[in-house]
Protein backbone atom coordinates (compact mmCIF):
# COMPACT_ATOMS: atom_id res chain seq x y z
CA UNK A 1 0.00 0.00 0.00
CA UNK A 2 0.77 3.80 -0.54
CA UNK A 3 -0.11 6.70 1.43
CA UNK A 4 0.11 9.89 0.18
CA UNK A 5 0.53 12.52 3.02
CA UNK A 6 1.94 15.26 4.31
CA UNK A 7 3.57 16.46 8.01
CA UNK A 8 0.86 17.70 10.14
CA UNK A 9 -1.82 17.10 8.82
CA UNK A 10 -4.56 14.66 9.04
CA UNK A 11 -2.71 12.36 7.10
CA UNK A 12 -0.72 11.19 10.06
CA UNK A 13 -3.29 9.18 12.33
CA UNK A 14 -3.52 6.57 8.92
CA UNK A 15 0.43 6.42 8.44
CA UNK A 16 0.26 5.76 12.50
CA UNK A 17 -2.56 2.90 11.74
CA UNK A 18 -0.36 1.07 9.12
CA UNK A 19 2.91 0.60 11.19
CA UNK A 20 0.40 -0.27 14.13
CA UNK A 21 -1.03 -2.85 11.84
CA UNK A 22 2.11 -3.94 10.43
CA UNK A 23 1.75 -3.74 6.90
CA UNK A 24 3.93 -3.21 4.25
CA UNK A 25 3.68 0.52 3.14
CA UNK A 26 5.49 3.22 1.61
CA UNK A 27 4.64 6.85 2.29
CA UNK A 28 4.55 9.48 0.23
CA UNK A 29 4.64 12.94 1.10
CA UNK A 30 2.99 15.98 -0.92
CA UNK A 31 3.20 19.39 -0.28
CA UNK A 32 -0.28 21.01 0.40
CA UNK A 33 -0.47 23.88 -1.53
CA UNK A 34 -1.45 27.24 0.80
CA UNK A 35 -3.33 28.85 -2.04
CA UNK A 36 -5.77 25.44 -2.41
CA UNK A 37 -4.58 24.80 -5.32
CA UNK A 38 -4.40 20.87 -6.08
CA UNK A 39 -1.04 19.25 -6.45
CA UNK A 40 -1.30 17.39 -9.88
CA UNK A 41 0.38 14.41 -8.64
CA UNK A 42 -2.32 14.10 -5.66
CA UNK A 43 -4.92 15.06 -8.38
CA UNK A 44 -3.97 11.82 -10.19
CA UNK A 45 -4.99 9.85 -7.27
CA UNK A 46 -7.57 11.06 -5.54
CA UNK A 47 -10.21 13.68 -6.95
CA UNK A 48 -10.73 15.49 -3.98
CA UNK A 49 -6.70 16.61 -4.00
CA UNK A 50 -6.88 15.72 -0.49
CA UNK A 51 -4.81 14.09 1.51
CA UNK A 52 -4.87 10.90 2.91
CA UNK A 53 -5.39 8.89 0.04
CA UNK A 54 -3.98 5.11 0.59
CA UNK A 55 -3.45 3.08 -3.01
CA UNK A 56 -4.82 -0.26 -2.29
CA UNK A 57 -4.56 -3.04 -4.47
CA UNK A 58 -8.35 -2.70 -4.93
CA UNK A 59 -7.80 0.94 -5.72
CA UNK A 60 -7.44 4.08 -3.55
CA UNK A 61 -8.92 4.91 -0.23
CA UNK A 62 -9.81 8.53 0.80
CA UNK A 63 -11.27 9.71 4.08
CA UNK A 64 -9.22 8.99 7.47
CA UNK A 65 -12.89 7.61 9.53
CA UNK A 66 -12.81 4.95 6.51
CA UNK A 67 -9.24 4.35 6.10
CA UNK A 68 -8.70 3.48 9.98
CA UNK A 69 -11.67 1.02 9.73
CA UNK A 70 -10.19 -0.75 6.65
CA UNK A 71 -6.34 -1.23 7.80
CA UNK A 72 -8.32 -2.24 11.44
CA UNK A 73 -10.54 -4.74 9.49
CA UNK A 74 -8.16 -5.85 6.99
CA UNK A 75 -5.92 -6.17 9.63
CA UNK A 76 -7.75 -7.84 12.86
CA UNK A 77 -4.77 -9.52 14.44
CA UNK A 78 -3.27 -5.96 14.77
CA UNK A 79 -6.58 -5.51 17.36
CA UNK A 80 -7.03 -2.21 16.40
CA UNK A 81 -10.70 -2.15 16.29
CA UNK A 82 -13.59 -4.09 17.84
CA UNK A 83 -14.22 -5.39 14.56
CA UNK A 84 -16.76 -8.00 15.95
CA UNK A 85 -18.36 -5.90 18.09
CA UNK A 86 -20.81 -4.03 16.23
CA UNK A 87 -22.01 -1.72 19.47
CA UNK A 88 -18.22 -0.76 20.53
CA UNK A 89 -17.58 -0.54 16.62
CA UNK A 90 -20.04 2.10 16.33
CA UNK A 91 -18.56 3.99 18.70
CA UNK A 92 -15.55 4.43 17.59
CA UNK A 93 -17.04 4.86 14.39
CA UNK A 94 -18.87 7.65 16.10
CA UNK A 95 -15.47 9.52 17.77
CA UNK A 96 -13.91 8.91 14.62
CA UNK A 97 -16.95 11.15 12.51
CA UNK A 98 -16.96 13.63 15.49
CA UNK A 99 -12.95 14.17 15.09
CA UNK A 100 -13.47 14.22 10.80
CA UNK A 101 -16.71 16.59 10.61
CA UNK A 102 -16.39 18.87 13.77
CA UNK A 103 -13.05 18.96 15.04
CA UNK A 104 -10.69 18.48 12.02
CA UNK A 105 -13.36 21.59 10.04
CA UNK A 106 -12.90 23.63 13.50
CA UNK A 107 -9.05 23.76 12.71
CA UNK A 108 -9.29 23.56 8.88
CA UNK A 109 -11.39 27.40 9.15
CA UNK A 110 -7.66 28.90 10.68
CA UNK A 111 -6.09 28.54 6.97
CA UNK A 112 -8.44 27.49 4.43
CA UNK A 113 -10.86 29.67 4.93
CA UNK A 114 -11.38 30.15 1.44
CA UNK A 115 -13.07 26.86 0.96
CA UNK A 116 -16.28 28.66 2.40
CA UNK A 117 -15.71 32.88 2.15
CA UNK A 118 -14.78 35.06 -0.58
CA UNK A 119 -13.48 38.20 1.44
CA UNK A 120 -10.32 38.44 3.68
CA UNK A 121 -12.05 39.77 6.61
CA UNK A 122 -14.25 36.61 7.03
CA UNK A 123 -11.26 34.68 6.79
CA UNK A 124 -9.86 36.91 9.78
CA UNK A 125 -12.83 36.39 11.70
CA UNK A 126 -12.50 32.63 11.28
CA UNK A 127 -8.87 32.60 12.19
CA UNK A 128 -9.63 34.33 15.41
CA UNK A 129 -12.46 32.13 16.77
CA UNK A 130 -10.05 28.96 16.16
CA UNK A 131 -8.60 28.79 19.61
CA UNK A 132 -12.63 29.04 20.98
CA UNK A 133 -13.98 26.31 18.71
CA UNK A 134 -11.18 24.16 19.53
CA UNK A 135 -11.18 24.62 23.17
CA UNK A 136 -14.68 23.73 23.40
CA UNK A 137 -14.55 21.00 20.52
CA UNK A 138 -12.04 18.96 22.88
CA UNK A 139 -13.63 20.25 26.08
CA UNK A 140 -16.59 17.43 24.77
CA UNK A 141 -13.72 15.10 24.28
CA UNK A 142 -12.26 15.72 27.43
CA UNK A 143 -15.53 15.58 29.78
CA UNK A 144 -18.05 13.43 27.37
CA UNK A 145 -16.19 11.27 24.75
CA UNK A 146 -12.94 9.92 26.37
CA UNK A 147 -13.68 6.71 28.21
CA UNK A 148 -9.64 6.50 29.52
CA UNK A 149 -7.68 5.34 29.75
CA UNK A 150 -8.24 5.44 25.71
CA UNK A 151 -11.02 6.18 23.57
CA UNK A 152 -12.82 3.39 24.00
CA UNK A 153 -11.87 2.39 27.54
CA UNK A 154 -9.45 -0.58 27.83
CA UNK A 155 -9.33 -0.88 24.47
CA UNK A 156 -6.56 0.23 22.59
CA UNK A 157 -7.87 1.38 19.38
CA UNK A 158 -7.17 4.08 15.60
CA UNK A 159 -9.45 6.05 17.48
CA UNK A 160 -6.46 6.33 20.28
CA UNK A 161 -4.07 7.50 16.96
CA UNK A 162 -6.79 9.64 15.67
CA UNK A 163 -7.56 11.82 18.41
CA UNK A 164 -3.19 11.61 19.38
CA UNK A 165 -3.16 13.40 15.48
CA UNK A 166 -5.64 16.29 16.25
CA UNK A 167 -4.72 17.07 20.03
CA UNK A 168 -1.16 17.67 18.20
CA UNK A 169 -2.61 20.52 16.97
CA UNK A 170 -4.00 22.23 20.08
CA UNK A 171 -1.10 24.42 20.76
CA UNK A 172 -0.49 25.76 17.29
CA UNK A 173 -4.02 26.56 16.99
CA UNK A 174 -4.03 28.78 20.40
CA UNK A 175 -6.61 26.32 22.12
CA UNK A 176 -6.83 26.42 26.39
CA UNK A 177 -4.71 23.25 26.96
CA UNK A 178 -4.89 24.10 30.80
CA UNK A 179 -9.01 23.04 29.94
CA UNK A 180 -7.80 19.95 28.87
CA UNK A 181 -6.03 17.64 31.23
CA UNK A 182 -7.09 14.34 30.13
CA UNK A 183 -6.85 14.96 26.59
CA UNK A 184 -3.19 16.14 27.43
CA UNK A 185 -2.41 12.81 29.16
CA UNK A 186 -3.85 10.72 26.82
CA UNK A 187 -1.62 12.46 24.00
CA UNK A 188 1.28 11.96 26.09
CA UNK A 189 0.48 8.02 26.55
CA UNK A 190 0.26 7.45 22.84
CA UNK A 191 3.46 9.37 22.17
CA UNK A 192 5.43 7.12 24.94
CA UNK A 193 4.28 4.11 23.00
CA UNK A 194 7.33 2.71 20.74
CA UNK A 195 5.54 2.34 17.64
CA UNK A 196 4.30 6.24 17.79
CA UNK A 197 7.58 7.09 18.12
CA UNK A 198 9.11 5.41 15.36
CA UNK A 199 6.97 7.11 13.24
CA UNK A 200 7.47 10.60 14.39
CA UNK A 201 10.62 9.32 13.89
CA UNK A 202 10.27 8.54 10.23
CA UNK A 203 8.18 11.74 9.87
CA UNK A 204 10.91 14.20 11.05
CA UNK A 205 13.30 12.75 8.71
CA UNK A 206 11.25 13.02 5.66
CA UNK A 207 9.98 16.55 6.30
CA UNK B 1 -34.61 1.83 19.24
CA UNK B 2 -35.41 5.65 19.65
CA UNK B 3 -34.55 8.54 16.76
CA UNK B 4 -34.12 12.07 17.62
CA UNK B 5 -34.58 13.43 14.65
CA UNK B 6 -36.10 16.74 13.04
CA UNK B 7 -37.14 17.49 9.17
CA UNK B 8 -35.06 18.63 6.70
CA UNK B 9 -31.75 17.93 8.86
CA UNK B 10 -29.49 14.94 7.89
CA UNK B 11 -31.16 12.90 10.49
CA UNK B 12 -33.23 11.57 7.60
CA UNK B 13 -30.77 9.46 6.39
CA UNK B 14 -30.95 7.10 9.94
CA UNK B 15 -34.44 7.48 9.43
CA UNK B 16 -34.92 5.47 6.19
CA UNK B 17 -32.07 3.24 7.24
CA UNK B 18 -34.78 2.31 10.35
CA UNK B 19 -37.56 1.75 8.05
CA UNK B 20 -35.41 0.08 5.38
CA UNK B 21 -34.13 -2.23 7.87
CA UNK B 22 -37.22 -2.96 9.54
CA UNK B 23 -36.20 -2.03 12.44
CA UNK B 24 -39.26 -1.53 14.93
CA UNK B 25 -38.52 2.48 16.15
CA UNK B 26 -40.15 5.38 17.19
CA UNK B 27 -38.79 8.91 15.67
CA UNK B 28 -38.92 12.27 18.03
CA UNK B 29 -38.51 14.93 16.52
CA UNK B 30 -36.82 18.04 18.77
CA UNK B 31 -37.04 21.76 16.85
CA UNK B 32 -32.68 22.87 16.20
CA UNK B 33 -32.68 26.59 17.12
CA UNK B 34 -31.97 28.90 14.91
CA UNK B 35 -29.94 30.91 17.23
CA UNK B 36 -27.34 28.07 18.14
CA UNK B 37 -28.76 27.56 21.47
CA UNK B 38 -29.44 23.62 22.00
CA UNK B 39 -32.44 22.22 23.38
CA UNK B 40 -32.25 20.54 26.56
CA UNK B 41 -34.20 17.49 26.10
CA UNK B 42 -31.97 16.72 23.70
CA UNK B 43 -28.80 17.58 25.28
CA UNK B 44 -29.95 14.99 28.01
CA UNK B 45 -28.90 12.32 25.44
CA UNK B 46 -26.56 13.39 23.27
CA UNK B 47 -23.95 16.31 24.54
CA UNK B 48 -23.30 17.32 21.09
CA UNK B 49 -26.65 18.84 21.27
CA UNK B 50 -27.53 17.72 17.55
CA UNK B 51 -29.65 15.67 15.40
CA UNK B 52 -29.62 12.54 14.35
CA UNK B 53 -29.05 10.77 17.94
CA UNK B 54 -29.78 7.30 17.94
CA UNK B 55 -31.34 5.71 21.54
CA UNK B 56 -30.25 2.47 22.05
CA UNK B 57 -30.44 -1.04 24.39
CA UNK B 58 -26.50 -0.13 24.61
CA UNK B 59 -26.51 3.42 24.83
CA UNK B 60 -26.98 6.66 22.46
CA UNK B 61 -25.24 6.97 19.20
CA UNK B 62 -24.56 10.24 17.33
CA UNK B 63 -23.27 10.95 13.93
CA UNK B 64 -24.67 9.81 10.58
CA UNK B 65 -22.14 7.84 9.42
CA UNK B 66 -21.66 5.85 12.28
CA UNK B 67 -25.73 5.03 12.87
CA UNK B 68 -25.76 4.27 8.84
CA UNK B 69 -22.99 1.56 9.18
CA UNK B 70 -24.25 0.51 12.79
CA UNK B 71 -27.92 -0.14 11.36
CA UNK B 72 -26.41 -1.95 8.35
CA UNK B 73 -24.49 -3.93 10.34
CA UNK B 74 -26.72 -5.51 13.07
CA UNK B 75 -29.47 -5.96 10.20
CA UNK B 76 -27.62 -8.26 7.99
CA UNK B 77 -30.73 -9.28 6.13
CA UNK B 78 -32.07 -6.28 5.05
CA UNK B 79 -28.45 -6.24 2.75
CA UNK B 80 -28.03 -2.35 3.44
CA UNK B 81 -23.96 -2.42 3.65
CA UNK B 82 -21.69 -5.00 2.27
CA UNK B 83 -20.66 -6.20 5.85
CA UNK B 84 -18.50 -8.92 4.55
CA UNK B 85 -16.69 -7.41 1.87
CA UNK B 86 -14.15 -5.12 3.63
CA UNK B 87 -12.84 -2.87 0.32
CA UNK B 88 -16.89 -2.41 -0.59
CA UNK B 89 -17.35 -1.49 2.95
CA UNK B 90 -14.49 1.16 2.97
CA UNK B 91 -15.80 2.65 0.07
CA UNK B 92 -19.27 2.97 1.30
CA UNK B 93 -17.81 4.44 4.27
CA UNK B 94 -15.52 7.18 2.28
CA UNK B 95 -18.48 8.05 0.93
CA UNK B 96 -20.43 8.84 3.90
CA UNK B 97 -17.47 10.39 5.06
CA UNK B 98 -17.21 12.59 2.70
CA UNK B 99 -20.89 13.54 2.53
CA UNK B 100 -20.43 13.86 6.39
CA UNK B 101 -17.16 16.22 6.01
CA UNK B 102 -17.37 18.00 3.60
CA UNK B 103 -20.59 18.28 1.96
CA UNK B 104 -22.82 18.54 5.04
CA UNK B 105 -20.14 21.06 6.58
CA UNK B 106 -20.44 23.45 3.23
CA UNK B 107 -24.24 23.47 3.50
CA UNK B 108 -23.95 24.39 7.24
CA UNK B 109 -22.22 27.56 6.53
CA UNK B 110 -25.55 28.39 4.84
CA UNK B 111 -26.87 28.96 8.49
CA UNK B 112 -24.54 28.14 11.01
CA UNK B 113 -21.74 30.87 10.17
CA UNK B 114 -21.70 31.86 14.04
CA UNK B 115 -20.32 28.42 14.47
CA UNK B 116 -16.72 28.93 12.43
CA UNK B 117 -17.13 32.95 12.76
CA UNK B 118 -18.40 36.27 15.01
CA UNK B 119 -19.39 38.73 12.38
CA UNK B 120 -22.63 39.13 10.73
CA UNK B 121 -20.77 40.29 7.32
CA UNK B 122 -18.63 36.46 7.62
CA UNK B 123 -22.01 34.90 7.85
CA UNK B 124 -22.72 36.73 4.61
CA UNK B 125 -20.19 35.85 3.18
CA UNK B 126 -20.37 32.38 3.93
CA UNK B 127 -24.04 32.70 3.09
CA UNK B 128 -23.16 33.89 -0.69
CA UNK B 129 -20.75 30.99 -0.86
CA UNK B 130 -23.20 28.17 -0.30
CA UNK B 131 -24.39 27.54 -3.97
CA UNK B 132 -20.99 27.40 -5.65
CA UNK B 133 -19.44 25.13 -2.72
CA UNK B 134 -22.89 22.30 -2.67
CA UNK B 135 -22.59 22.67 -6.98
CA UNK B 136 -18.57 22.02 -6.57
CA UNK B 137 -19.52 18.89 -3.86
CA UNK B 138 -21.86 17.59 -6.22
CA UNK B 139 -20.09 17.64 -9.45
CA UNK B 140 -17.63 15.67 -7.92
CA UNK B 141 -20.74 13.18 -6.99
CA UNK B 142 -21.48 13.42 -10.31
CA UNK B 143 -18.51 12.68 -12.21
CA UNK B 144 -16.13 10.74 -9.61
CA UNK B 145 -18.24 8.96 -6.37
CA UNK B 146 -21.15 7.97 -8.07
CA UNK B 147 -20.83 5.05 -9.70
CA UNK B 148 -24.95 4.05 -11.03
CA UNK B 149 -27.24 3.14 -10.65
CA UNK B 150 -26.66 3.20 -7.40
CA UNK B 151 -23.54 4.98 -5.23
CA UNK B 152 -21.44 1.10 -4.79
CA UNK B 153 -22.84 0.39 -8.08
CA UNK B 154 -25.43 -2.30 -9.17
CA UNK B 155 -25.65 -2.80 -4.73
CA UNK B 156 -28.41 -0.33 -2.89
CA UNK B 157 -27.23 0.74 0.35
CA UNK B 158 -27.40 3.17 2.63
CA UNK B 159 -25.42 5.46 0.85
CA UNK B 160 -27.81 6.18 -1.26
CA UNK B 161 -30.42 6.65 1.92
CA UNK B 162 -27.54 9.50 2.99
CA UNK B 163 -26.92 11.15 -0.55
CA UNK B 164 -31.03 11.21 -1.38
CA UNK B 165 -31.21 13.25 1.91
CA UNK B 166 -28.49 15.49 1.26
CA UNK B 167 -29.46 15.77 -2.61
CA UNK B 168 -32.93 17.20 -1.34
CA UNK B 169 -31.32 20.48 -0.26
CA UNK B 170 -29.71 20.97 -3.53
CA UNK B 171 -32.85 23.96 -4.68
CA UNK B 172 -32.56 25.40 -1.71
CA UNK B 173 -28.65 25.96 -1.37
CA UNK B 174 -28.99 27.65 -5.06
CA UNK B 175 -26.70 24.91 -6.18
CA UNK B 176 -27.02 24.72 -10.13
CA UNK B 177 -28.80 21.43 -11.01
CA UNK B 178 -28.38 21.76 -14.40
CA UNK B 179 -24.76 20.67 -13.93
CA UNK B 180 -25.79 17.53 -12.07
CA UNK B 181 -28.31 14.96 -14.31
CA UNK B 182 -27.07 11.99 -12.77
CA UNK B 183 -27.26 12.97 -8.96
CA UNK B 184 -30.82 14.41 -9.54
CA UNK B 185 -31.90 11.08 -11.75
CA UNK B 186 -30.05 8.80 -8.68
CA UNK B 187 -32.34 10.99 -6.04
CA UNK B 188 -35.46 10.33 -8.21
CA UNK B 189 -34.95 6.92 -8.09
CA UNK B 190 -34.74 6.75 -4.14
CA UNK B 191 -37.52 8.93 -3.99
CA UNK B 192 -39.87 6.26 -6.24
CA UNK B 193 -38.82 3.19 -4.14
CA UNK B 194 -41.70 2.62 -1.79
CA UNK B 195 -39.87 2.81 1.20
CA UNK B 196 -38.82 5.92 0.46
CA UNK B 197 -42.50 7.23 -0.32
CA UNK B 198 -43.46 5.86 2.91
CA UNK B 199 -40.80 7.71 5.12
CA UNK B 200 -41.44 10.87 3.42
CA UNK B 201 -45.03 10.67 4.17
CA UNK B 202 -44.48 9.99 7.70
CA UNK B 203 -42.11 13.07 8.41
CA UNK B 204 -44.57 15.48 6.52
CA UNK B 205 -47.39 13.84 8.78
CA UNK B 206 -45.05 14.55 11.98
CA UNK B 207 -44.03 18.02 10.59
Amino acid sequence: MILYSFPNTCALASHLALEYAGVEYEVRHIKVRSDGKKPEDLLAVNPLGRVPALVTDNGVLTETPAILAYIAQTHPEAELAPVDDPWLFARLQAFNSYLASTVHVAHAHKYRGYRWADNPPSFEDMKQKVPHTMTACFELIEHELLTGPWVLGDMFSVSDLYLFTLAMWLEGDGADTSLLPRVLAHRQQVADLPITRRVLDQVGAMA
